[in-house]
């Protein structure tokens, strides 16, 4: 490769590399918060682009988005606009798991997230691959392009989800290539490694796009959307589209038995390929191989937007090659006759182990060098923005010398995840799930706001009207809470009546509203008979009024745990611990604690490999620290 | 690269290879045809990409886009929808030379194409990048993919544009890559290669792509649209639009001083790049070397589309560095503080010499096998849509056993430009012109359709609603020249004194309408109060009716010289005769001849290199065989 005669083409504060889901967010913060952002992209009309599912959300991912949106970043906002269908998910289990999940279409949306980065006044948005990340002494100083332009930064933030060194797999068949027939970025991953950043090869794969006369639905199940749709984002009150539906099949026996007759063509049954793969996004061989007992999966067709005829098969992601590719989905009912526009392939691609990396996302050991999305290692549109607006947020913090913008896991999904990534690291594309969430009952998607603004606003990021919005809400929400417990209600007849006809026992003593609530029978709403003076209030303020009291009892017991978790959390592990030198540690745990480098006690007994022995021996070995400091205190 | 094991995909009639404006045409008019078609192109998402500038039409080329609307083509239709500005051209000017010419929002125009082709019944649009022409016996017999698909097929039409081994050239800097950041198509170009096909190098340029907001609109002229909009397609009678303005700047002393002492970065000039480019939109590097004495240039700052702050900066087109781009760019007024989000490129690019083509646009070598576009040889989207619409018909004739369907230079532009191409070849891309065309004023835009309509109507492709409009129209027409024949005015008083209010001198015989608007000073509408009359008629009757009349003479001289030129081209030659054999010819000419091979002796004198000496002899021979075959007639 030939090399290019450099240039001096700018000098920004923030210079994000990437133009995903994952860079679009670590570009808005900086540049929201007022720092000059540069974003490079290799391809300007690849930005925001969806290369795998039309949609946004889904369970766990949903709470992200929510996040995302409660900190002033734009996804929520974006798929509100793109949205063509939209869910709640899980709806009949308790309000800790409801996920929001909404069909986007996807030009739509690339459309008008590339308009807001278009917009933001302090973000020049330009075309340009980078290739070398340029550092003085261990410290970010610049970053090199392709065409020789050389960026002076004080930070730089890679996002570049999965095109470093991308090759694309079908069948036998594999070449170098990013997704959706673009280039790969090669010599960035160089880069990296020159840095001593160590890399590693992950997998992900797409299924193929289908036409979407070429399918009988006669053979499926339509599914519609929800009747009333609730917003992503908590700036938006109502959404009104004509929504479009998706639609239900089922492999069939027929599939599977396609499936295990070729996969000595699959690269990854084959052997050619050895990365690993999202478990929880298999592809179909993965699906028929891991769980031979069942012998049909769902099929989801799903529209990739209202302009175009192309529709997904979400489910059917494969790495077989193309002819078997056709006969596979044309042995499912409705795809009969089904015609392939484009096929599905793998993509392997470099990612960094993330426990390289701080919570603040930056590296250990380059500094102001932040490394957010794919590229760490996980999958999905949403874990990739919840990591760009983190890092985007710390980028600015570490330029203005302040104390890191870390979510622990009570506080927030993000939290979740990011300490996932960097105290666990992760075998495998990682993908946010409810199940990781010790406190989901706390971490609601429905209130993200209530958690997550004012921390955002205190920083400089939320704007002013979502800070109001969010303190006003919490107002009413008190208030309301305040006056159920006030209003209380006697055994009399009226009411006595009133609790039969709900099918409520009668109550024997003076009881508040607050109080009836709680029971099972009753609701916020159906009491409204009972309560002549009741506000009019809106949907989210009343439902958040229900959840607390319902909740209650094991919202505070949640709280309870997390005030353990905290103190925990609160045990600070100085950088500069030398582990070797603490006695009593095991081998395995001094090493893995000198990798990570925990934040706290807390973190470091999340750390495998680090057993609660070990834990107990930093306790110890932190309370003679306080006691040796307090002494040299009292010395002075 | 590895090879992919191959499988048969399907059964075509006609395989397109390439989906831009030239594959688009070459798809739709087979598949209207009845044929069952395959569009195979490396990325859905560039389907009708418009790499350069985000317009359709201007001089000469708005004539193609009106011939291939009239043909039954796309293009005017789908500018129609997606303009966002129009202008009718050169109106000071004869109405020979008006031209119409539309801002396109790019992204908007895309999404209207690939609609139409995935709405278009006989059509597959699939993704996949063909790397060899399947032939048998010098037969095309099916397309090979990169992943091994083969599809066996009758026909193939090669509308790859500038993907052939595609090179982008920045300064000093190039690579290997397709227009906006895609991949280059190299094997194909082998498999031609292979099939004998000659290929050479050529290149074309784009300038950059600015910020909207980085412009000082105070220091340019607003350039707005027509306030009556006059559509591209004969089937739109009205378009309803916001339209959006341009701006007009010029290049300074400055920027041409920036520009010569930077003219060894130059690729083009520092001698690194031998491929040729397109004289009539050269880089601004060649307008400053070749028009010296000029001190500034125009430069047209356009909008891309209504979504996007990137704006297209006319006549910057350049190969030089980004870092001479910036500075000359900033040189101009408007622009100092301008920010560049794409930066200008030049790219070069494999395409075949189009001598090697029939006027068909079969290539000679190879049968079944069609070629359109820039890889041609051409420039423009609109050339390059016109050979696809004529490739995309010849496919459909050669397979239903008929003759080509050829426009001769006195029928169209169309014919013009292929003519142009397949019988004097070209040494750099070549671009529509109406000083190319000899018979401008009967090739007029605005009776594309009374041309063109009737021609494709009966071949199959134009749709009988297109087909009763244009015949209606010509009725209308007819009729009204007739009725203004027959209406005689005397030399009576009231017609003296309307005349005298018009400024025109008195009758002094009884005198036609018909033969009253031949006057410089009347028309048509002018002399309405004089025909109590007259019929209602819609203005683009009234125009043609007006410019029948006031042209009479000038149309029917000029139909003289094509009934002179007809006369040639209907002089046959035979595609067996051998030149070498013929007495008299000069070396020259026997070599051309047996190249080019030409349909007649017209096409025969247009050869360079064929001298009027030379064409004499081919008479004499002509007129010798007749004889020779008449008397051998006679003896049967």
């Amino acid at each position: 490769m030939q090399k290019p005669r450099e240039y001096f083409a700018g000098r920004y504060d923030v210079v994000v590399i990437g133009a995903g889901h994952s860079g679009c967010e670590a570009a808005l913060a900086p540049a929201r918060m007022g720092m000059k952002t540069l974003m490079l992209t290799m391809s300007l009309d690849s930005v925001a682009l969806m290369p795998c599912n039309p949609s946004i959300g889904g369970t766990g991912k949903g709470h992200l988005v929510r996040e995302i949106d409660a900190l002033g970043g734009q996804m929520g906002l974006a798929i509100d606009k793109a949205m063509i269908q939209s869910r709640m998910l899980n709806t009949s289990k308790g309000p800790a798991v409801h996920s929001l999940r909404a069909q986007a279409d996807k030009k739509k949306y690339q459309t008008i997230m590339k308009q807001i980065l278009e917009d933001e006044e302090n973000l020049d948005l330009v075309q340009g691959e980078a290739v070398d990340i340029l550092t003085e002494n261990g410290k970010i100083t610049g970053v090199l392009t392709k065409t020789g332009a050389r960026y002076d930064t004080k930070s730089v933030i890679i996002a570049t989800g999965t095109y470093l060194k991308g090759r694309i797999y079908i069948g036998e068949f594999n070449y170098e290539g990013g997704p959706s027939g673009l280039f790969p970025s090669n010599d960035l991953s160089q880069s990296l490694k020159r840095l001593g950043i160590k890399l590693k090869r992950f997998k992900t794969g797409t299924p193929a796009r289908v036409h979407k006369d070429s399918i009988d639905y006669s053979k499926t199940e339509v599914q519609p959307g929800d009747e009333e749709i609730v917003p992503f984002s908590f700036l938006n009150d109502k959404i009104n589209i004509d929504q479009v539906p998706c639609y239900l099949t089922y492999t069939t026996e027929e599939t599977h038995e396609i499936i295990k007759s070729n996969l000595d063509r699959s690269p990854m049954y084959a052997g050619e390929m050895e990365s690993v793969g999202p478990r929880y996004c298999p592809s179909i061989e993965d699906k028929i191989v891991r769980f031979a007992d069942k012998n049909r999966h769902q099929i989801f067709i799903e529209p990739e937007g209202l302009d175009t005829k192309e529709m997904y098969v979400q489910g059917m992601s494969t790495t077989l090659p193309e002819e078997v590719q056709i006969k596979m989905y044309r042995s499912i009912p409705g795809l009969e006759n089904v015609k392939i526009m484009r096929s599905a392939y793998a993509i392997e691609y470099d990612c960094i182990d993330p426990t390289q990396l701080k919570r603040s996302l930056e590296i250990k050991n380059v500094e102001n060098l932040f490394f957010a999305g794919q590229v760490n290692g996980t999958s999905g549109y949403e874990e990739a923005a919840a990591q760009g607006i983190i890092a985007g947020i710390n980028a600015v913090l570490k330029l203005r010398g302040e104390e890191s913008f870390i979510l622990d896991r009570s506080e927030a999904y993000i939290g979740v995840l990011i300490d996932d990534l960097v105290t666990k690291g992760t075998n495998e594309p990682y993908r946010m799930m409810t199940s990781r969430a010790e406190y989901r009952l706390i971490l609601r998607q429905d209130n993200a706001d209530l958690r997550l603004t004012e921390k955002s606003y205190k920083i400089g990021l939320a704007s002013k009207e979502r800070y109001e919005k969010v303190k006003y809400k919490k107002e009413q929400i008190e208030k309301e809470l305040k006056r159920l417990k006030n209003i209380v209600v006697t055994p009399k007849k009226e009411v006595r009546e009133f609790l039969e006809s709900l099918n409520s026992s009668p109550i024997k003593a003076p009881t508040s509203l607050f109080n009836l609530i709680k029971r099972p029978e009753l609701s916020y709403d159906s009491l409204k008979d009972l309560d002549k003076d009741r506000p009019d209030l809106p949907r989210e303020i009343r439902m958040q009024v229900e959840i607390q009291i319902k909740y209650d009892g094991y919202i505070k017991k949640q709280l309870k745990q997390i005030e353990q978790f905290k103190k925990m959390e609160n045990k600070k592990l100085p950088k500069d611990i030398d582990y070797d030198a603490i006695k009593g540690l095991r081998l395995e745990a001094r090493q893995k604690l000198n990798d990570i480098k925990p934040d706290s006690v807390g973190q470091a007994s999340r750390i495998s490999g680090v057993s609660p022995a070990d834990i107990n021996v930093l306790l110890v070995y932190l309370e003679q620290q306080k006691r040796l400091k307090n002494r040299s205190d009292n010395n002075d």
